[in-house]
């Protein structure tokens, strides 16, 4: 073991501008050792997210981050020393340990995890991205076979799941997501039977045209306009998804919400749900199970974009905002 | 019988204007006659909503209006002649007549009513404004006992119904009102536990003050403004059911939603529920057995707006849409 932690600390919030370089700095501390119950755990996989960057913004379903903190964010961990009972060095756990090597948690918070090949699906398929999806499909969304299923972000982590499950219940599945090239990708190889490019403009065209009897299931990943676009193409009895907003996560605080709230919700009886991955960790098992079989029979095809070295964690956020990644984006850090 | 049909009919649409005695005429016509399976029906009271506006801004869950058309409007009406089985002279229907003293409508839509005393409740509790209250309440919002239920126009014809049946099922009930009078007649005589002026300017702080553990279950008769200022003090979970939004209707089409759209819906989980009464048809027999048991216990008091005379229609629609009324407002014919 080194005797070194190094980690990424929030150096300043962003206060309105977008993310860049200058708001993180590189530091690094003595590894501080577990106390009774806790866990000197390593990180392995950390795992980028929209919402870390929502996390910056103010409370959400977190409390938020401020200047001076280490990077909050969630990683896939290995145990290395163990003051609780039913963790041994060698275990695998998702911690939320931040941007760094070395994190000592309580233990009460952590389960272990069945180990896989790759490892790495276990911040993918089998971590909070196939979950979400998972759950916000099937149980906010609903989806019923021939029907249509529109999601946005459709290329990122939580999107590319998205699809190939409203696909494999049998719905047509059309994809929101910013520029041809990556539209063309998602109907060529990622399953899609349609894409729309949003950065194309005249989204709310685009679909009408991509669904002619409108939308069943809309997963939003995104909010604003393309939410709105959704909004006025959804068809009678409508499900919204509400998954996330990363279209306001970075940049001031929005103005105003999408227009259609709430006049089109009444008369097209539109239900809007929002959810938070937690919300089901009790039926977790069942889920990682379906997964599991879908992945096994190649119904799932689990994309990834690993990048190495925490130092590159900063530009790996950034770049996810801005759209770069094909897939779970994760630092892989030793 | 008179010969003549005295009316009123659409003379121009609004167009982004507010809607004014100009744009109504008053006309008259020959009684029409009923072809085969059709009834000639007299309006006896005519039923004034604030989604009469809605209609003169496009289609809704019904098909715009347009200059020319005698306005549009629900009516308890008497079969005056029938050409239809299972109607005869003297029966109560519940009938889209328009604002007019007669119309010839098809006997197929129209479902013949028990009478009641007085008959003016046919159209109130026991029509569009009680069923309206009661499935958006209890479908679209499930509240629990002891949970905190607002309603905003809450002196309106549903608004009122929606605060007793939730005060009756054991919830905390908050009503939203233009004006401190009818705020303190809300409370006084109305049954409400509290009430929030939104014209007193910064209804978000008001509504904090009034639920301190945040509002459950939100019924929103008027979007906007209100529903924003609600959807930031929504509790962990809470549903709103969206029933209408009348701050939109009478003016310029609006150039926003309300702020934390989607944002709020997820981290507060929230459900969003559009609605129209007709969604509950299959229900309504059982709906009207439960009314009829509050109205009879005392667990629901009725309040009504007669106003008397055809002529007086557009006013009595243009100070509705004002908030004028406190309950139900409809005219009374003959």
């Amino acid at each position: 073991m080194t005797a070194v932690n190094h980690k990424i600390v929030l150096a300043q919030l962003p206060r309105g501008d977008k993310l860049a370089p200058h708001h993180f700095v590189a530091a690094q501390s003595a590894i501080a050792s577990p106390g009774d119950g806790e866990v000197l755990l390593r990180a392995l996989y950390i795992s980028l997210d929209a919402a870390n960057r929502a996390w910056m913004q103010g409370a959400t379903y977190r409390t938020a981050l401020n200047a001076g903190d280490v990077m909050a964010g969630g990683a896939l961990a290995e145990v290395v020393e163990s003051r609780a009972d039913g963790l041994a060095p060698g275990d695998l756990v998702f911690a939320d340990t931040g941007w760094q090597e070395f994190a000592v948690l309580p233990a009460r918070r952590l389960a272990k995890l069945t180990r896989v090949e790759p490892l790495s699906h276990l911040l993918s398929v089998y971590g909070v991205a196939g979950l979400t999806a998972y759950f916000g499909l099937l149980e906010c969304g609903r989806p019923k076979a021939g029907e249509t299923v529109v999601v946005s972000a459709a290329a990122g982590s939580v999107g590319l799941f998205v699809g190939q499950i409203a696909k494999l219940k049998g719905c047509r599945t059309i994809a929101i997501a910013g520029g041809a090239a990556k539209c063309a990708l998602l109907t060529s190889e990622l399953g899609f039977d349609a894409a729309v490019d949003y950065k194309a403009g005249d989204t709310r065209r685009a679909l009408r045209a991509a669904c002619p009897d409108g939308i069943n299931v809309y997963f939003d990943n995104v909010g604003g306009e393309v939410l709105e676009a959704c909004l006025f193409n959804m068809a009678l009895n409508g499900r919204i998804a509400c998954c996330g907003a990363v279209s306001q996560y970075d940049g001031a605080a929005p103005t105003g919400g999408p227009r259609g709230v709430p006049g089109l919700i009444v008369t097209k009886r539109l239900n809007l749900r929002g959810f938070v991955v937690m919300d089901f960790d009790d039926r977790r098992d069942a889920a990682l199970a379906d997964l599991t079989t879908w992945v096994k029979s190649g119904q799932i095809v689990v994309r990834e974009d690993i990048i190495e070295g925490l130092a590159n964690l900063p530009t790996a956020l950034i770049g996810l905002l801005a759209g770069e990644n094909i897939g779970k984006r994760m630092v892989k850090v030793v």
